[in-house]
């Protein structure tokens, strides 16, 4: 089923050897953004530090533009810091921040150190906001005019600037006063409109909406979702103007929060993984959670032991252990999910825990009936005893009610504590329905037991 | 943990009661969008509708600008139709598609007809485009001028008409030849620069780049990643002008993707699920994914009972099936989450197996070295006993080895088969983990049961 043709990093690694920069670009130029990063990824780390040295700091990072944070941070980390630095700097500001925010701290720092001083500077700043506030989506290319302006100076300046600009997103203009503070927006549009003469003062949106750097993703969505603003000037503490958060950025961001959320509940934990990644780092990452999580199953299951006279005397019993567990919990990760995004979307507060309870349980009253049944019936047609029906179905639609309510209530509880829902949640379920559930199914057989015996 | 204050519903629907418009207007006013969604949502559904009969249509839609698509097809879908039309005659043509493509297309059919004539055509166009393409994204409020036109025109419009285009993204223009051929594209910075005699033609980017209606989200995100656009032209086969896919548009898709993949790889499948909607609704869909997972589950265990006399003769093995199981599947559906992230970020091609099979078989001989040493030595010092130390651990470094292969490898053979990963990846990767680790520990067992058995 693999495909035919030469791939194209095999193409790129060749030109790479014969060290051809026109036949190099000419290639690059011919790949698509994201072919482009397929190839570079696919590249050893001595290829890809040669085609970066080849191409140069300002075309490198013009390549690595089309290529998603986790996969530049991936390039950038396997090269020398001096040659890091360089492609880095010509970055754009929020560019860098994602970028090196994906390396260790160690790493960035490495690299930040070899970098232009006043870039370095900034981007430090940058970095020192957590990723999911305005600061950290924020963009600190901006244009920014003083209040005593006339829109004359403004046209004249774009006229003669316009190229400086060309990493800008030219829509707003800011009004500054002396000591920084923002006093208002300048719609370029409203340029066309405006006389030579007029202040920007009396042309500006005064007293324009701002967030804090300290504002979360949630409240600049809703301001986004309220206004058709492209960027959200964002103020420091004494309300001076330090970058705009981009409509762009944040969905970038939301996007990468929902990606997180979805890698963490499955166990791909920290950093998102790529198979290009080394297997070391791989393999430790995926271990940190499988081994927290085998811990929880050998004592979950550890109970199991307690009846093994009851299991001596009905073997078929071994049969259901491993059925309730898994079907206990799919029921409970599905509500663990609805919870997740109902918190995410704000349809549902930390503390409504009386709310999703009702909600829960009374969906796990369908459900645990309809699971029951299902898993009963089918005991007493396979084994023709009435007893394991009951015992087998009860134990089912009981544990699944444990499991939908538990998984509806776990994200608010853990997110009121402090705790990463998504994180948590999974492995906390899985460890108390397969206790219940094993003890529900053993000490009900238990109490039944000689109707379940095999003579 | 309930807080103490009224909830904002109650206050709501108390001034609902009311009837009092100019009370219901100051109180929504100090809501946050975030607060006013979940107060509606919690509504009775008789509030719900007394509410936007109130308020009237072009209020009623201002208000749900706010609220989430799943969110807004809840609350519209139990309103009367001609009233749902009407509100949804005041929202933007690509809210219009998204909210009513939430909707069943009976009950979405029942509402179009009630619309306007011309927005009931342009919408029905819209939803007939699939939501990941350029047409399910696109928005039709466009500004567009002939190519006839001069600069004095744009600018004499734009103050005449500026008002009525308040919905629009004014960035752009787009100039049209007579039979709605796409000519070129009007930044409307350049029409500061511009001289009030000069056309259009030769003011404006000729032959711009655009993109099918057919374009994906990939195609599009590639664009966008390599040009600043805030909008790309959409046109229709025969290159005609239809509408235009904004990045805000593309970064919502995806992040509804990315969504829409989380939720369905724990079984929430179809349309979101929000507590607020009907019981029936919610345990339907949870169970159609859950009475296909108990069926399987059920093949899966019942390998167990041929094996019936190996357990009797050593019941401790009953502990270690559903440990088995459930380390299987964690560590399966990390690989698969991995492989469907990859997918997504186009870092790895359908048809590129033996590339995974490889990444995976090497980090697999790590993972399940230090998870079957992990369990075997816990068996072996429990009960003292090598051999199954042996068994146990053996069995679980072996099928940890199927498991990470196979949930690699799952979601590239189901998108070669045009499959959907995230739907069918979970319930066949258990189904086959769960069989293959059964029948690993319970043969192996077999093999050296006088050793296992207690005296």
């Amino acid at each position: 089923m693999e495909t035919q043709s030469t791939p194209p990093w095999e193409t790129l690694s060749r030109i790479i050897e014969t060290e051809d920069l026109t036949a190099l670009e000419a290639y690059l130029a011919t790949l698509a953004s994201g072919e482009t990063a397929r190839a570079i990824s696919r590249l050893t780390r001595a290829d890809q530090a040669k085609l970066f040295t080849l191409l140069g700091p300002a075309e490198a990072a013009e390549l690595l533009e089309g290529v998603h944070d986790v996969q530049a941070a991936d390039v950038i980390e396997d090269l020398p810091a001096t040659q890091a630095a360089a492609i880095v700097d010509h970055l754009q500001s929020d560019r860098q921040a994602d970028v090196l925010g994906e390396l260790t701290p160690t790493d960035a720092d490495a690299i930040i150190q070899q970098m232009d001083p006043a870039g370095a500077r900034d981007v430090r700043q940058l970095l020192s906001y957590p990723p999911d506030t305005a600061g950290g989506i924020m963009i600190t290319e901006l244009l920014r005019y003083a209040d005593h302006y006339r829109v004359a100076d403004v046209v004249r300046d774009l006229r003669l600037n316009g190229h400086a600009y060309s990493d800008y997103d030219i829509q707003y203009a800011y009004v500054t006063s002396a000591n920084g503070v923002l006093v208002g927006v300048l719609r370029l549009r409203d340029l066309l409109f405006a006389r030579d003469e007029q202040r920007l003062v009396d042309v500006m949106v005064a007293n324009p909406l701002r967030v804090s750097t300290r504002a979360s993703l949630e409240e600049m969505r809703r301001i986004f979702d309220d206004h058709a603003f492209v960027g959200v000037p964002v103020v420091d503490d004494r309300d001076r103007l330090v970058g705009v958060a981009r409509r762009r950025a944040l969905g970038e961001a939301v996007d990468e929060e929902v990606t997180r959320t979805f890698l963490k509940l499955v166990g791909i934990v920290g950093r998102e993984e790529l198979r290009t990644m080394p297997l070391v780092t791989r393999s430790s990452r995926r271990l940190s959670w499988l081994s927290v999580n085998i811990v929880l199953n050998i004592i979950a299951a550890s109970v199991i032991a307690l009846y093994q006279e009851t299991l001596a005397r009905a073997i078929i019993l071994a049969v259901f252990l491993p059925i309730i567990s898994d079907m206990s919990g799919c029921s409970g990760n599905q509500a663990v999910a609805v919870s997740i995004r109902e918190l995410t979307l704000g349809s549902v507060r930390p503390e409504e825990l009386r709310h999703v309870l009702l909600k829960e349980l009374s969906l796990g009253l369908v459900t645990a009936t309809v699971l029951g049944l299902l898993l009963g019936v089918t005991a007493l047609v396979w084994q023709d005893n009435m007893y394991l029906g009951l015992v087998v179905g009860g134990a089912l639609a009981l544990n699944t009610l444990v499991a939908v309510s538990l998984g509806g209530l776990l994200p608010l509880l853990l997110r009121q504590a402090g705790f990463d829902p998504a994180l948590a949640s999974g492995p906390i379920l899985t460890t108390i329905t397969d206790l219940c559930g094993f003890l529900l199914l053993l000490s009900m057989a238990t109490a039944v037991l000689p109707k379940l015996a095999v003579p």
